[in-house]
Protein backbone atom coordinates (compact mmCIF):
# COMPACT_ATOMS: atom_id res chain seq x y z
CA UNK A 1 0.00 0.00 0.00
CA UNK A 2 1.42 3.26 -1.16
CA UNK A 3 1.12 6.87 0.93
CA UNK A 4 0.47 9.82 -1.00
CA UNK A 5 0.56 13.18 0.47
CA UNK A 6 1.67 15.67 -2.50
CA UNK A 7 -1.02 16.87 -4.74
CA UNK A 8 0.81 16.62 -7.77
CA UNK A 9 2.34 13.19 -7.04
CA UNK A 10 -1.90 12.20 -6.57
CA UNK A 11 -3.10 13.22 -9.77
CA UNK A 12 0.16 12.03 -11.69
CA UNK A 13 -0.49 9.04 -10.56
CA UNK A 14 -4.31 8.67 -10.93
CA UNK A 15 -3.08 9.97 -14.96
CA UNK A 16 -0.76 7.38 -15.24
CA UNK A 17 -3.31 4.22 -14.14
CA UNK A 18 -6.21 5.92 -16.53
CA UNK A 19 -3.44 5.72 -19.19
CA UNK A 20 -2.54 2.43 -18.83
CA UNK A 21 -6.69 1.78 -18.91
CA UNK A 22 -6.99 0.56 -14.90
CA UNK A 23 -10.44 1.41 -13.79
CA UNK A 24 -9.80 3.78 -10.31
CA UNK A 25 -12.16 3.28 -7.56
CA UNK A 26 -12.33 5.92 -4.50
CA UNK A 27 -13.68 5.75 -1.15
CA UNK A 28 -13.39 9.33 0.56
CA UNK A 29 -12.97 9.33 4.04
CA UNK A 30 -11.91 11.60 7.38
CA UNK A 31 -10.18 8.61 8.85
CA UNK A 32 -10.63 7.11 11.66
CA UNK A 33 -11.84 3.67 10.07
CA UNK A 34 -14.68 1.58 11.16
CA UNK A 35 -16.70 -1.63 9.83
CA UNK A 36 -19.07 1.22 7.92
CA UNK A 37 -15.54 2.71 6.12
CA UNK A 38 -14.25 -0.90 5.31
CA UNK A 39 -17.47 -2.11 3.52
CA UNK A 40 -17.34 1.10 1.16
CA UNK A 41 -13.99 -0.43 0.54
CA UNK A 42 -14.95 -3.79 0.08
CA UNK A 43 -17.75 -2.62 -2.40
CA UNK A 44 -14.94 -0.17 -4.25
CA UNK A 45 -12.34 -3.47 -4.60
CA UNK A 46 -14.65 -5.19 -6.46
CA UNK A 47 -15.61 -2.43 -9.11
CA UNK A 48 -11.88 -1.44 -10.09
CA UNK A 49 -8.66 -2.25 -10.61
CA UNK A 50 -6.99 0.04 -7.93
CA UNK A 51 -8.89 1.59 -4.87
CA UNK A 52 -7.84 4.90 -3.47
CA UNK A 53 -8.64 6.09 -0.18
CA UNK A 54 -8.48 9.59 1.31
CA UNK A 55 -8.02 10.03 4.85
CA UNK A 56 -8.42 13.94 5.41
CA UNK A 57 -10.14 15.55 8.19
CA UNK A 58 -11.94 18.90 5.75
CA UNK A 59 -11.98 21.63 7.65
CA UNK A 60 -14.31 23.40 5.62
CA UNK A 61 -17.13 21.15 6.47
CA UNK A 62 -17.41 21.62 9.97
CA UNK A 63 -19.34 25.15 11.03
CA UNK A 64 -17.98 27.16 13.83
CA UNK A 65 -18.40 25.62 17.29
CA UNK A 66 -18.29 22.24 15.95
CA UNK A 67 -16.15 19.23 17.01
CA UNK A 68 -13.00 20.11 14.11
CA UNK A 69 -10.29 20.16 17.10
CA UNK A 70 -11.33 16.47 18.43
CA UNK A 71 -12.82 14.85 15.66
CA UNK A 72 -10.75 11.44 16.24
CA UNK A 73 -7.78 10.58 14.75
CA UNK A 74 -5.59 7.49 14.49
CA UNK A 75 -3.04 7.76 11.22
CA UNK A 76 -1.23 4.27 12.22
CA UNK A 77 -4.38 2.59 12.95
CA UNK A 78 -5.99 3.47 9.81
CA UNK A 79 -3.36 2.19 7.51
CA UNK A 80 -3.77 -1.31 9.02
CA UNK A 81 -7.13 -1.16 8.33
CA UNK A 82 -6.81 0.45 4.59
CA UNK A 83 -3.73 -2.08 4.23
CA UNK A 84 -5.97 -5.30 5.33
CA UNK A 85 -9.08 -4.06 3.29
CA UNK A 86 -6.71 -4.22 0.36
CA UNK A 87 -6.32 -0.38 -0.40
CA UNK A 88 -3.75 0.38 -2.38
CA UNK A 89 -3.31 3.99 -2.11
CA UNK A 90 -4.32 6.36 1.07
CA UNK A 91 -4.09 9.89 -0.26
CA UNK A 92 -3.33 12.22 3.27
CA UNK A 93 -2.80 15.80 2.09
CA UNK A 94 -1.59 18.78 4.45
CA UNK A 95 -4.44 21.31 5.10
CA UNK A 96 -1.83 23.98 3.73
CA UNK A 97 -2.13 22.16 0.47
CA UNK A 98 -5.94 21.60 0.22
CA UNK A 99 -6.77 25.51 0.98
CA UNK A 100 -3.82 28.00 0.74
CA UNK A 101 -4.04 31.31 1.68
CA UNK A 102 -5.76 32.94 -1.08
CA UNK A 103 -8.32 30.06 -1.32
CA UNK A 104 -11.62 31.43 -2.57
CA UNK A 105 -13.92 28.71 -4.73
CA UNK A 106 -16.49 26.94 -3.69
CA UNK A 107 -19.16 24.37 -5.18
CA UNK A 108 -22.65 24.67 -3.75
CA UNK A 109 -25.12 22.57 -4.08
CA UNK A 110 -28.91 24.58 -3.24
CA UNK A 111 -31.89 22.69 -3.12
CA UNK A 112 -31.19 19.40 -1.90
CA UNK A 113 -28.77 20.91 0.89
CA UNK A 114 -31.38 23.44 2.12
CA UNK A 115 -33.53 21.06 4.38
CA UNK A 116 -32.23 18.95 7.79
CA UNK A 117 -28.96 18.92 8.52
CA UNK A 118 -28.32 22.34 5.77
CA UNK A 119 -30.35 24.06 8.22
CA UNK A 120 -28.73 22.97 11.33
CA UNK A 121 -25.15 23.24 9.79
CA UNK A 122 -25.74 26.31 7.54
CA UNK A 123 -22.18 25.41 5.33
CA UNK A 124 -21.36 22.37 5.90
CA UNK A 125 -22.51 21.08 2.64
CA UNK A 126 -20.80 23.33 1.17
CA UNK A 127 -17.45 21.98 2.73
CA UNK A 128 -18.26 18.38 1.40
CA UNK A 129 -19.30 18.99 -2.08
CA UNK A 130 -16.18 21.66 -2.65
CA UNK A 131 -14.07 19.18 -0.83
CA UNK A 132 -15.35 16.37 -3.51
CA UNK A 133 -14.62 18.10 -6.34
CA UNK A 134 -11.07 18.42 -4.98
CA UNK A 135 -10.80 14.76 -4.09
CA UNK A 136 -12.56 14.17 -7.51
CA UNK A 137 -9.96 16.22 -9.65
CA UNK A 138 -7.14 14.79 -7.70
CA UNK A 139 -7.57 11.20 -7.11
CA UNK A 140 -9.55 11.22 -10.62
CA UNK A 141 -11.91 8.20 -9.69
CA UNK A 142 -14.09 5.98 -12.35
CA UNK A 143 -16.22 5.24 -9.77
CA UNK A 144 -16.62 6.44 -5.93
CA UNK A 145 -18.12 4.95 -3.20
CA UNK A 146 -20.21 6.56 -0.16
CA UNK A 147 -22.42 5.40 2.68
CA UNK A 148 -26.00 5.93 2.58
CA UNK A 149 -25.74 7.02 6.64
CA UNK A 150 -24.97 10.46 5.38
CA UNK A 151 -27.95 10.12 3.14
CA UNK A 152 -28.59 14.09 2.10
CA UNK A 153 -24.16 14.00 1.56
CA UNK A 154 -25.06 11.11 -0.87
CA UNK A 155 -27.83 13.27 -2.36
CA UNK A 156 -25.61 16.49 -2.61
CA UNK A 157 -22.66 14.85 -4.12
CA UNK A 158 -24.71 12.79 -6.81
CA UNK A 159 -26.46 16.55 -8.19
CA UNK A 160 -22.82 17.94 -8.19
CA UNK A 161 -21.94 15.14 -10.03
CA UNK A 162 -24.40 14.71 -12.45
CA UNK A 163 -24.83 19.10 -12.49
CA UNK A 164 -21.33 20.09 -13.29
CA UNK A 165 -21.06 16.75 -15.91
CA UNK A 166 -18.11 15.21 -13.96
CA UNK A 167 -17.62 11.58 -15.82
CA UNK A 168 -17.72 9.87 -12.57
CA UNK A 169 -19.87 6.89 -11.19
CA UNK A 170 -21.66 7.23 -7.80
CA UNK A 171 -22.04 4.45 -6.15
CA UNK A 172 -23.99 4.82 -2.06
CA UNK A 173 -23.52 1.30 0.07
CA UNK A 174 -25.87 0.48 2.82
CA UNK A 175 -25.58 1.84 6.44
CA UNK A 176 -23.14 -0.64 8.50
CA UNK A 177 -23.99 -1.39 12.24
CA UNK A 178 -23.14 -2.29 15.63
CA UNK A 179 -24.63 -5.36 16.81
CA UNK A 180 -27.45 -3.67 18.41
CA UNK A 181 -28.01 -1.51 15.63
CA UNK A 182 -26.28 2.04 16.36
CA UNK A 183 -25.41 3.44 12.98
CA UNK A 184 -21.29 2.90 12.44
CA UNK A 185 -19.58 6.24 13.11
CA UNK A 186 -16.40 7.91 13.94
CA UNK A 187 -18.31 9.82 16.25
CA UNK A 188 -19.68 7.08 18.45
CA UNK A 189 -16.50 7.13 20.41
CA UNK A 190 -17.91 10.36 22.01
CA UNK A 191 -20.48 8.72 23.76
CA UNK A 192 -20.33 8.10 27.53
CA UNK A 193 -21.75 5.16 29.00
CA UNK A 194 -25.42 5.54 29.55
CA UNK A 195 -25.40 8.22 26.18
CA UNK A 196 -24.97 4.74 24.27
CA UNK A 197 -28.23 3.44 25.30
CA UNK A 198 -30.11 6.40 24.10
CA UNK A 199 -27.97 6.42 21.22
CA UNK A 200 -30.25 3.19 20.30
CA UNK A 201 -32.94 5.04 19.98
CA UNK A 202 -32.63 6.58 16.49
CA UNK A 203 -32.41 2.86 14.95
CA UNK A 204 -35.27 1.11 16.50
CA UNK A 205 -37.66 4.25 16.02
CA UNK A 206 -36.22 3.30 12.16
CA UNK A 207 -37.53 -0.09 13.06
CA UNK A 208 -40.70 0.84 14.38
CA UNK A 209 -41.69 3.43 11.13
CA UNK A 210 -40.62 0.62 8.78
CA UNK A 211 -42.99 -1.46 10.96
CA UNK A 212 -46.01 1.90 10.68
CA UNK A 213 -45.18 1.66 7.26
CA UNK A 214 -45.90 -2.28 6.68
CA UNK A 215 -48.99 -1.81 8.67
CA UNK A 216 -50.19 0.97 5.62
CA UNK A 217 -49.49 4.20 7.28
CA UNK A 218 -48.99 6.61 4.85
CA UNK A 219 -49.19 9.83 6.95
CA UNK A 220 -46.16 11.41 7.57
CA UNK A 221 -47.20 13.51 10.76
CA UNK A 222 -48.53 10.37 12.28
CA UNK A 223 -45.47 8.05 11.97
CA UNK A 224 -42.86 11.33 13.26
CA UNK A 225 -45.35 11.77 16.50
CA UNK A 226 -44.66 8.39 17.71
CA UNK A 227 -40.94 8.43 16.83
CA UNK A 228 -40.60 11.92 18.60
CA UNK A 229 -41.75 10.70 21.24
CA UNK A 230 -40.14 7.40 21.84
CA UNK A 231 -36.56 9.21 20.88
CA UNK A 232 -37.87 11.89 24.03
CA UNK A 233 -38.20 9.13 26.17
CA UNK A 234 -34.78 8.44 26.46
CA UNK A 235 -32.46 10.85 28.58
CA UNK A 236 -29.75 12.82 27.22
CA UNK A 237 -31.78 13.49 23.72
CA UNK A 238 -32.20 16.14 21.93
CA UNK A 239 -33.87 15.62 18.32
CA UNK A 240 -32.57 18.13 15.61
CA UNK A 241 -34.57 17.09 13.74
CA UNK A 242 -37.05 14.16 12.63
CA UNK A 243 -38.64 14.37 8.97
CA UNK A 244 -40.05 12.61 6.13
CA UNK A 245 -38.92 13.64 2.72
CA UNK A 246 -38.77 12.62 -0.77
CA UNK A 247 -35.53 10.87 -1.56
CA UNK A 248 -34.68 13.39 -4.70
CA UNK A 249 -35.81 16.77 -3.57
CA UNK A 250 -34.97 16.31 0.00
CA UNK A 251 -38.37 18.49 0.45
CA UNK A 252 -40.76 17.47 3.58
CA UNK A 253 -43.97 15.41 2.77
CA UNK A 254 -47.01 15.04 4.50
CA UNK A 255 -48.02 11.90 2.28
CA UNK A 256 -45.52 8.74 1.57
CA UNK A 257 -46.65 8.39 -1.67
CA UNK A 258 -43.52 7.42 -3.60
CA UNK A 259 -40.14 7.40 -2.29
CA UNK A 260 -39.33 8.84 0.65
CA UNK A 261 -37.09 8.56 3.72
CA UNK A 262 -37.06 8.97 6.92
CA UNK A 263 -34.67 11.62 8.32
CA UNK A 264 -33.07 11.50 11.82
CA UNK A 265 -30.60 14.16 13.83
CA UNK A 266 -30.56 13.97 17.65
CA UNK A 267 -28.22 15.42 20.24
CA UNK A 268 -27.54 12.68 22.64
CA UNK A 269 -25.54 14.59 24.84
CA UNK A 270 -22.86 16.42 23.33
CA UNK A 271 -22.86 14.31 20.45
CA UNK A 272 -24.73 14.79 16.98
CA UNK A 273 -26.24 11.66 15.10
CA UNK A 274 -27.58 10.88 11.91
CA UNK A 275 -29.87 8.12 10.91
CA UNK A 276 -32.30 7.27 8.15
CA UNK A 277 -34.56 4.61 6.57
CA UNK A 278 -35.83 4.77 3.00
CA UNK A 279 -39.04 3.67 3.48
CA UNK A 280 -39.55 0.11 1.21
CA UNK A 281 -35.97 -0.44 1.33
CA UNK A 282 -34.08 -3.15 3.20
CA UNK A 283 -33.49 -2.24 7.23
CA UNK A 284 -30.17 -4.70 8.35
CA UNK A 285 -31.30 -4.31 12.05
CA UNK B 1 -14.18 18.16 -38.79
CA UNK B 2 -16.29 16.85 -36.21
CA UNK B 3 -19.60 18.20 -34.93
CA UNK B 4 -20.79 16.73 -31.12
CA UNK B 5 -24.25 17.85 -29.69
CA UNK B 6 -24.49 15.32 -26.87
CA UNK B 7 -22.50 15.25 -23.68
CA UNK B 8 -22.20 11.78 -22.87
CA UNK B 9 -20.86 11.17 -26.63
CA UNK B 10 -18.11 14.28 -26.34
CA UNK B 11 -16.89 12.45 -22.63
CA UNK B 12 -16.08 9.08 -24.37
CA UNK B 13 -14.83 10.86 -27.53
CA UNK B 14 -12.31 12.93 -24.89
CA UNK B 15 -11.62 10.00 -22.79
CA UNK B 16 -10.81 7.71 -25.65
CA UNK B 17 -8.68 10.32 -26.66
CA UNK B 18 -6.59 10.60 -23.37
CA UNK B 19 -6.46 6.82 -23.45
CA UNK B 20 -4.63 6.46 -26.76
CA UNK B 21 -2.44 9.41 -25.17
CA UNK B 22 -3.62 12.54 -27.26
CA UNK B 23 -2.91 15.71 -26.02
CA UNK B 24 -6.52 17.53 -26.04
CA UNK B 25 -6.82 21.59 -26.32
CA UNK B 26 -9.74 23.15 -25.67
CA UNK B 27 -11.23 26.84 -26.69
CA UNK B 28 -14.42 27.59 -25.09
CA UNK B 29 -16.57 30.02 -26.86
CA UNK B 30 -19.87 31.80 -27.11
CA UNK B 31 -20.16 31.07 -31.02
CA UNK B 32 -20.14 34.09 -33.40
CA UNK B 33 -16.21 33.85 -33.74
CA UNK B 34 -14.11 36.41 -35.01
CA UNK B 35 -10.55 37.05 -35.29
CA UNK B 36 -9.69 37.24 -31.50
CA UNK B 37 -11.50 33.56 -31.72
CA UNK B 38 -9.31 32.14 -34.19
CA UNK B 39 -5.86 33.42 -32.67
CA UNK B 40 -6.80 31.31 -29.30
CA UNK B 41 -7.64 28.41 -31.40
CA UNK B 42 -4.22 28.60 -33.67
CA UNK B 43 -2.73 28.86 -30.22
CA UNK B 44 -4.51 26.16 -28.37
CA UNK B 45 -3.90 23.91 -31.66
CA UNK B 46 -0.14 24.20 -31.03
CA UNK B 47 -0.37 22.94 -28.04
CA UNK B 48 -2.42 19.82 -28.56
CA UNK B 49 -2.83 16.75 -30.55
CA UNK B 50 -6.76 17.43 -30.76
CA UNK B 51 -8.16 20.66 -31.07
CA UNK B 52 -11.48 21.05 -29.71
CA UNK B 53 -13.81 24.21 -29.35
CA UNK B 54 -17.41 24.56 -28.02
CA UNK B 55 -19.96 26.83 -29.37
CA UNK B 56 -22.44 26.99 -26.43
CA UNK B 57 -24.63 30.75 -25.32
CA UNK B 58 -24.72 30.05 -21.76
CA UNK B 59 -27.74 31.53 -20.50
CA UNK B 60 -26.36 31.07 -16.65
CA UNK B 61 -23.54 34.26 -17.41
CA UNK B 62 -25.88 36.48 -18.37
CA UNK B 63 -27.77 38.51 -16.01
CA UNK B 64 -31.56 39.99 -15.97
CA UNK B 65 -31.96 42.52 -18.60
CA UNK B 66 -28.86 41.57 -20.40
CA UNK B 67 -28.47 40.52 -24.03
CA UNK B 68 -28.56 36.62 -23.84
CA UNK B 69 -31.97 36.65 -26.60
CA UNK B 70 -29.79 38.94 -28.93
CA UNK B 71 -26.18 37.65 -28.22
CA UNK B 72 -25.55 37.52 -32.30
CA UNK B 73 -25.35 33.68 -33.27
CA UNK B 74 -24.43 32.45 -37.11
CA UNK B 75 -23.35 28.27 -36.49
CA UNK B 76 -23.00 28.25 -40.12
CA UNK B 77 -20.71 30.56 -40.20
CA UNK B 78 -18.76 29.82 -37.22
CA UNK B 79 -18.55 25.84 -38.55
CA UNK B 80 -16.40 27.53 -41.88
CA UNK B 81 -14.03 29.54 -39.43
CA UNK B 82 -13.43 26.76 -36.90
CA UNK B 83 -12.58 24.09 -40.04
CA UNK B 84 -9.91 26.93 -41.43
CA UNK B 85 -8.49 27.23 -38.13
CA UNK B 86 -8.25 23.63 -38.13
CA UNK B 87 -10.37 22.89 -35.40
CA UNK B 88 -10.83 18.53 -34.86
CA UNK B 89 -14.41 19.45 -33.40
CA UNK B 90 -16.75 21.45 -32.31
CA UNK B 91 -18.73 20.41 -29.41
CA UNK B 92 -22.12 22.76 -28.85
CA UNK B 93 -24.60 21.20 -26.58
CA UNK B 94 -28.43 21.80 -26.41
CA UNK B 95 -29.30 24.37 -23.33
CA UNK B 96 -31.93 21.10 -22.11
CA UNK B 97 -28.50 18.98 -21.73
CA UNK B 98 -26.59 21.60 -20.18
CA UNK B 99 -29.02 22.65 -17.53
CA UNK B 100 -32.17 20.08 -17.02
CA UNK B 101 -34.96 21.61 -15.09
CA UNK B 102 -33.56 20.13 -11.71
CA UNK B 103 -30.27 22.08 -12.13
CA UNK B 104 -28.95 23.60 -8.85
CA UNK B 105 -25.30 23.32 -8.88
CA UNK B 106 -22.67 26.81 -8.92
CA UNK B 107 -19.30 27.22 -8.71
CA UNK B 108 -18.41 30.35 -7.13
CA UNK B 109 -14.98 32.03 -7.32
CA UNK B 110 -15.53 34.71 -4.21
CA UNK B 111 -12.44 37.15 -3.77
CA UNK B 112 -11.47 37.89 -7.12
CA UNK B 113 -14.86 38.20 -8.83
CA UNK B 114 -16.48 40.78 -6.20
CA UNK B 115 -14.55 44.37 -8.10
CA UNK B 116 -15.37 45.30 -11.78
CA UNK B 117 -17.55 43.40 -13.31
CA UNK B 118 -18.68 41.84 -10.48
CA UNK B 119 -20.61 44.91 -9.03
CA UNK B 120 -22.30 46.08 -12.07
CA UNK B 121 -23.13 42.15 -13.56
CA UNK B 122 -23.84 40.20 -10.39
CA UNK B 123 -23.48 36.28 -10.50
CA UNK B 124 -22.28 37.03 -13.83
CA UNK B 125 -19.13 35.25 -13.08
CA UNK B 126 -21.02 32.63 -11.32
CA UNK B 127 -22.27 31.34 -14.42
CA UNK B 128 -18.53 31.88 -15.69
CA UNK B 129 -17.19 29.67 -13.24
CA UNK B 130 -19.81 26.90 -13.58
CA UNK B 131 -20.45 26.38 -17.40
CA UNK B 132 -16.73 26.47 -17.65
CA UNK B 133 -16.11 23.74 -14.86
CA UNK B 134 -19.10 21.47 -16.58
CA UNK B 135 -17.21 22.04 -20.21
CA UNK B 136 -13.88 20.86 -18.41
CA UNK B 137 -15.72 17.81 -17.38
CA UNK B 138 -17.20 17.08 -21.01
CA UNK B 139 -14.24 18.18 -22.88
CA UNK B 140 -11.81 16.75 -20.36
CA UNK B 141 -8.34 19.24 -21.95
CA UNK B 142 -5.35 19.24 -20.88
CA UNK B 143 -4.88 22.70 -21.81
CA UNK B 144 -7.72 25.34 -22.20
CA UNK B 145 -6.89 29.01 -24.36
CA UNK B 146 -8.43 32.19 -23.02
CA UNK B 147 -8.55 35.40 -24.23
CA UNK B 148 -6.58 38.29 -22.05
CA UNK B 149 -9.92 41.08 -23.01
CA UNK B 150 -11.86 39.21 -20.69
CA UNK B 151 -8.99 39.64 -17.68
CA UNK B 152 -11.34 38.95 -14.98
CA UNK B 153 -12.92 35.59 -16.06
CA UNK B 154 -9.31 35.02 -16.79
CA UNK B 155 -8.11 35.19 -13.21
CA UNK B 156 -11.24 34.02 -12.10
CA UNK B 157 -10.61 30.67 -13.98
CA UNK B 158 -7.19 30.68 -13.48
CA UNK B 159 -8.34 30.52 -9.57
CA UNK B 160 -10.92 28.08 -10.09
CA UNK B 161 -8.41 25.83 -11.50
CA UNK B 162 -6.12 25.79 -8.65
CA UNK B 163 -8.74 25.96 -5.71
CA UNK B 164 -10.24 22.97 -7.13
CA UNK B 165 -7.39 21.33 -8.35
CA UNK B 166 -8.58 21.08 -11.70
CA UNK B 167 -5.54 19.28 -13.80
CA UNK B 168 -5.91 21.65 -16.59
CA UNK B 169 -3.27 24.24 -18.18
CA UNK B 170 -4.62 28.00 -18.51
CA UNK B 171 -3.44 29.84 -21.07
CA UNK B 172 -4.15 33.28 -21.64
CA UNK B 173 -3.75 35.09 -25.39
CA UNK B 174 -3.22 38.90 -25.79
CA UNK B 175 -6.41 40.83 -26.93
CA UNK B 176 -7.01 40.79 -30.84
CA UNK B 177 -7.76 44.22 -32.25
CA UNK B 178 -9.22 45.76 -35.50
CA UNK B 179 -6.92 48.13 -37.06
CA UNK B 180 -7.84 50.66 -35.37
CA UNK B 181 -7.01 49.29 -32.22
CA UNK B 182 -10.81 48.15 -31.22
CA UNK B 183 -10.62 44.95 -29.09
CA UNK B 184 -12.77 42.40 -31.26
CA UNK B 185 -15.49 41.82 -29.57
CA UNK B 186 -18.94 39.53 -30.75
CA UNK B 187 -20.77 42.70 -29.31
CA UNK B 188 -19.07 44.92 -31.54
CA UNK B 189 -21.73 44.38 -34.19
CA UNK B 190 -24.42 45.98 -31.82
CA UNK B 191 -22.30 49.34 -32.42
CA UNK B 192 -23.91 52.17 -34.72
CA UNK B 193 -22.32 54.22 -37.11
CA UNK B 194 -20.83 56.93 -34.46
CA UNK B 195 -20.82 54.56 -31.74
CA UNK B 196 -18.20 52.94 -33.07
CA UNK B 197 -16.09 56.18 -33.07
CA UNK B 198 -16.80 56.80 -29.81
CA UNK B 199 -15.67 52.97 -29.36
CA UNK B 200 -11.84 53.63 -29.80
CA UNK B 201 -11.85 55.81 -27.18
CA UNK B 202 -11.12 52.67 -24.97
CA UNK B 203 -8.08 51.69 -26.37
CA UNK B 204 -7.12 55.02 -26.71
CA UNK B 205 -7.27 55.64 -23.19
CA UNK B 206 -4.97 51.84 -22.78
CA UNK B 207 -2.36 53.94 -25.05
CA UNK B 208 -2.67 56.91 -22.80
CA UNK B 209 -2.11 55.04 -19.72
CA UNK B 210 0.90 52.99 -21.29
CA UNK B 211 2.60 56.73 -21.92
CA UNK B 212 1.56 57.94 -18.34
CA UNK B 213 3.50 54.60 -17.25
CA UNK B 214 6.29 54.69 -19.10
CA UNK B 215 6.66 58.78 -18.28
CA UNK B 216 6.78 57.80 -14.74
CA UNK B 217 3.48 58.47 -13.45
CA UNK B 218 2.39 56.10 -10.72
CA UNK B 219 -0.56 57.44 -8.97
CA UNK B 220 -3.48 55.26 -9.72
CA UNK B 221 -5.79 58.40 -9.44
CA UNK B 222 -3.66 60.78 -11.79
CA UNK B 223 -4.30 58.14 -14.51
CA UNK B 224 -8.03 57.29 -14.13
CA UNK B 225 -8.82 60.72 -13.94
CA UNK B 226 -6.98 61.68 -17.56
CA UNK B 227 -8.62 58.55 -18.43
CA UNK B 228 -12.26 59.42 -17.32
CA UNK B 229 -12.21 62.98 -18.66
CA UNK B 230 -10.90 61.46 -22.37
CA UNK B 231 -13.37 58.76 -22.57
CA UNK B 232 -16.40 60.92 -21.47
CA UNK B 233 -15.44 63.75 -23.73
CA UNK B 234 -17.23 60.97 -26.55
CA UNK B 235 -20.55 60.98 -27.03
CA UNK B 236 -22.88 58.25 -26.54
CA UNK B 237 -20.15 57.27 -23.99
CA UNK B 238 -20.95 56.09 -19.87
CA UNK B 239 -18.17 54.77 -18.06
CA UNK B 240 -19.35 51.66 -16.11
CA UNK B 241 -15.80 51.36 -14.92
CA UNK B 242 -12.17 52.53 -14.85
CA UNK B 243 -9.92 51.40 -12.40
CA UNK B 244 -6.59 50.32 -11.80
CA UNK B 245 -6.03 46.97 -9.91
CA UNK B 246 -3.51 44.91 -8.39
CA UNK B 247 -3.80 41.63 -11.32
CA UNK B 248 -3.81 38.55 -9.06
CA UNK B 249 -6.41 39.77 -6.14
CA UNK B 250 -8.05 42.78 -8.82
CA UNK B 251 -8.47 44.89 -5.36
CA UNK B 252 -7.63 48.44 -6.40
CA UNK B 253 -4.37 49.96 -5.72
CA UNK B 254 -3.72 53.76 -4.97
CA UNK B 255 -0.26 53.73 -6.31
CA UNK B 256 0.97 51.62 -9.17
CA UNK B 257 4.27 49.43 -7.78
CA UNK B 258 3.70 45.41 -8.41
CA UNK B 259 1.45 43.92 -11.06
CA UNK B 260 -1.45 46.21 -12.12
CA UNK B 261 -3.95 46.40 -14.83
CA UNK B 262 -6.00 49.43 -15.89
CA UNK B 263 -9.52 47.42 -16.40
CA UNK B 264 -12.40 49.66 -18.62
CA UNK B 265 -15.82 48.47 -19.24
CA UNK B 266 -17.81 51.85 -21.08
CA UNK B 267 -21.36 51.48 -22.29
CA UNK B 268 -21.42 53.05 -25.70
CA UNK B 269 -24.94 53.58 -26.36
CA UNK B 270 -26.59 50.66 -25.39
CA UNK B 271 -23.75 48.68 -26.00
CA UNK B 272 -21.25 47.70 -23.19
CA UNK B 273 -17.36 47.02 -23.80
CA UNK B 274 -14.55 46.12 -22.48
CA UNK B 275 -10.48 46.15 -22.40
CA UNK B 276 -7.66 46.26 -20.46
CA UNK B 277 -3.94 47.13 -20.55
CA UNK B 278 -1.32 45.48 -18.16
CA UNK B 279 1.32 47.63 -17.06
CA UNK B 280 4.42 47.30 -18.51
CA UNK B 281 3.08 44.76 -21.03
CA UNK B 282 2.74 45.06 -24.73
CA UNK B 283 0.25 46.63 -26.32
CA UNK B 284 -0.55 45.95 -29.42
CA UNK B 285 -2.53 49.40 -30.82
Amino acid sequence: MRIIQNVKEMQNYAESLRKQGKRISFVPTMGYLHEGHVSLMKEAKRRGDQLIVSIYVNPVQFIAGEDFEKYPRDMARDEKIADAAGVDVIFSPAHAKMYPEQYQTYVTVEGVTRNLCGVSRPGHFRGVTTVCAKLFHIVKPHVAVFGKKDFQQLVAIRRMVDDLNMDIEIIGMPTARETDGLAMSSRNVYLKDGERESALSLSRSLVTARELYAQGERDADKILSRIRAYIEGHPYTRIDYAKICNTKTLEDVERLAGKEVLALAVMVGSTRLIDNYVFGEELTI
